[in-house]
């Protein structure tokens, strides 16, 4: 046995069933991403992260609990990874991305399920996930009726905590979340048995705005009109940035950026000048959904923009740095979390159009491509007012639903060209 | 132009389409209702209301609005009535239970949204139901995501109010429901133009007891093994709870229970005494949703209880009277309706169990029918527990998910009919 079957056969994982998804997975990724021209130096290290996904990573977190830290997935943005880390925890963001583990999802929970919430508790349940077995409790939230429920289902099989998001943002909500944020600090010096005081918690906060600020930074060089790296290597790199060190991660993905900024400097685009600049907006795309990207951009658009969880959402705007108190801090991360990030799950939720007209100036856009995935009623309703409003603003607006599945990739792909064509006849 | 075409036309709804509505209603009626045999006279009343529906009492309702009082709309059993009542004003229920008004709310929804949701919309926004126009406000809450995202589109058409409900039972939660109702005061003060004191708020508190004090006094009438009255027209009694008057909604109940204890004494029972018992679970049956009670009823079964929010989760418990402050009023509504009604909507939600199996026993049940609106992610979620502990503690069960079209009942009529079998085979 090698030895990442062997880790794998520690975890309890099934390893048969494992080894069809290790078999299925490079093909995908090659397909997507290797076929690529002209990709930035600065992937190779997120090409080695990918490849050995399942191997790397988990391994260096299995050494981690071995000197006694403790491993944290989550399932939303809004969880802060501050406190874990603070409590020298380590974050591994969870939610599954790949049909592979969505009937096992169905066994347990209604076929009309959001994709993301079956392949989830179907990659734990099935044990065909490592980091679905590595995390040593797992945080989730009251975001969706979905996730809400189905931690219930989780919640037999492994260690829980809930954090009970409000869903307005008046002032007795931000004192709500404020406060399940100072809950969460305690479970999580009870959990690892550090305590977490003011220094250890701004320096978490330090670390992750380092974070976000290169991934901003990232962002930025695809504002302009020479678009130096491609979306889906975008999308990876923001993939990977929930699950990988967020130091090295930090520095990884500055050192890209210096080289994308050079790209810039001598005009080298990885698009054509005239390829339609298309923003995303909608659901999370987590790992490895690569599906709309990889559509988009294999039909001559252009992926410069994503407004949502696995985009923007994850790193705009820092948390105030050198809090005097824990209360102090916990007002920072409700402001950075709660306030400025724009779910739909919220109501009203006008603020995330307000963030994608802004966006889609910001990033040139040509085109505003809505994607949600099947069956997540909050964002499919939101839709409503999402789409009117874009198209009063005078943006060219495609709406798509879809799930994990590749059978309707040619139908979407249609769809995508004769937008994508629109755009261009209009340019 | 008749009376209630001169109404209907004053109110601005769409006369047309409505007509098709009232020409399809008594026929649907009539064979659910008037074909039952050995029916309670009490039920005149009730048949008197059904078949003027959308015309007396909304006749009421306006000349009430003309002596200066507010009509409410409400959408949950979580809303006080109490509270709008010490305003002067008038509750009445909104949930759609027809698949007539779906067609118009999927202009604006997603077609995975729930029936009752998209009847709900549609009715307002289609102008096809007199109750949906004439309400001056209504009143929403955040308690599942597809409702608490269609009240953003209805609040474009109509003036809002939402409550948020939070989704756990803790007791920071406890404290933000008493604040929710002690706004919720405020709202009703200023919208109605009137003071709500304590006195006018236990006098309100004492009429929605005595109503829930009748309803459960009808429902104690189907624990015997002498059924008196049908589980249609108990059904029926509840919705119409939901608009009519209290206080004369209230003195028909009570005399009809008068005729159904004189049953019980001598024996009289609707259905047979083999007939198999048959409780309801799941999400809530808005009128005119009859269908899963005509195929048990004209299947063999008889229904004697329904543990949903059109059963017994609107009345059970009754709000402690005499309150000496505003706070301590508030107090007493919360215990009532937030900490004992368990909605799927809570997380976790084990109480809700707890009252199936209490209610069981109480109701001598044979089997027990688990029937969910589609695309009700909550409920159809918790029926994993649901069924799993139901089946452990020795009850027959049968899952159904459903919604407003025919199309599947007689699918429907073949899976309860061989689960009735089984009963009976079993007894
Ligand atoms: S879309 Fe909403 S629920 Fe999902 S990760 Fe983002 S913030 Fe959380
Ligand atoms: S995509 Fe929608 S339904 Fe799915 S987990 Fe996110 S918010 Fe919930
Ligand atoms: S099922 Fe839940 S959301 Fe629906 S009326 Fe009942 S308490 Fe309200
Ligand atoms: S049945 Fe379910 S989805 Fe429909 S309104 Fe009630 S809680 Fe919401």
């Amino acid at each position: 046995m090698d030895k990442n079957h062997q880790m794998w056969s520690d975890l309890g994982m099934d390893l048969d069933k494992h080894d069809l998804l290790c078999a299925a997975l490079p093909g995908a990724y090659g397909d997507v991403f290797l076929t690529q021209e002209n990709r930035p130096q600065g992937m190779d290290y997120f090409n080695m992260v990918a490849a050995d996904i399942h191997g790397i990573r988990p391994a260096e977190l299995i050494q981690a609990q071995k000197e006694g830290r403790k491993v944290i997935g989550t399932f939303c943005v809004f969880v802060p990874d501050e406190v874990i880390i603070a409590a020298n925890g380590i974050v591994t963001g969870l939610c599954g991305g790949s049909q592979f583990w969505v009937p096992e999802g169905e066994k347990v929970l209604p076929a009309n399920t959001c994709p993301l919430i079956k392949a989830s508790v179907g990659a734990r349940l099935g044990r065909t996930c490592p980091y679905f077995r590595i995390a040593d409790m797992f945080v989730g939230e009251t975001t969706c009726d979905g996730k809400k429920k189905a931690y219930e289902i989780l919640s037999e099989d492994v260690k829980m905590h809930i954090m009970h998001l409000p869903h307005g943002k008046r002032p007795q909500d931000i004192a709500a979340w404020d406060k399940e944020i100072l809950d969460f600090v305690k479970v999580m010096e009870d959990f690892s048995g550090n305590k977490i005081d003011i220094d250890k918690l701004n320096q978490a906060i330090h670390i992750v705005n380092e974070k976000r600020k290169a991934l901003q930074r990232l962002y930025n060089c695809r504002k302009n009109s020479c678009v130096p790296i491609s979306g889906r290597d975008v999308l990876l790199i923001m993939q990977i940035a929930f699950f990988d060190d967020p130091e090295r991660l930090t520095a990884q993905v500055n050192s890209l950026c210096e080289e994308l900024e050079k790209r810039i400097k001598e005009d080298v685009s990885i698009a054509p000048k005239n390829a339609p600049r298309i923003l995303i907006t909608g659901t999370p795309m987590a790992v490895p959904n690569w599906k709309m990207h990889n559509i988009v951009e294999t039909s001559g658009g252009i992926v410069v923009c994503e407004e949502n969880c696995t985009g923007t959402r994850y790193f705009t705007n820092t948390v105030k740095e050198n809090n005097k108190t824990m209360e102090e801090a916990a007002s920072a991360l409700t402001e950075r979390y709660f306030n400025n990030i724009h779910c739909a799950c919220f109501t009203p939720n006008p603020e995330r159009i307000d963030d994608i007209l802004r966006l889609a100036k910001e990033y040139q856009v040509d085109g505003i491509l809505n994607v949600n995935l099947k069956f997540c009623n909050l964002y499919a309703t939101e839709n409503y007012f999402v789409e009117r409003r874009l198209k009063e603003e005078g943006y060219k607006v495609l709406s798509l639903e879809t799930d994990y599945e590749d059978s309707d990739a040619e139908q979407l792909r249609t769809r995508v060209s004769a937008f994508l064509e629109m755009i261009e006849a209009n340019k």
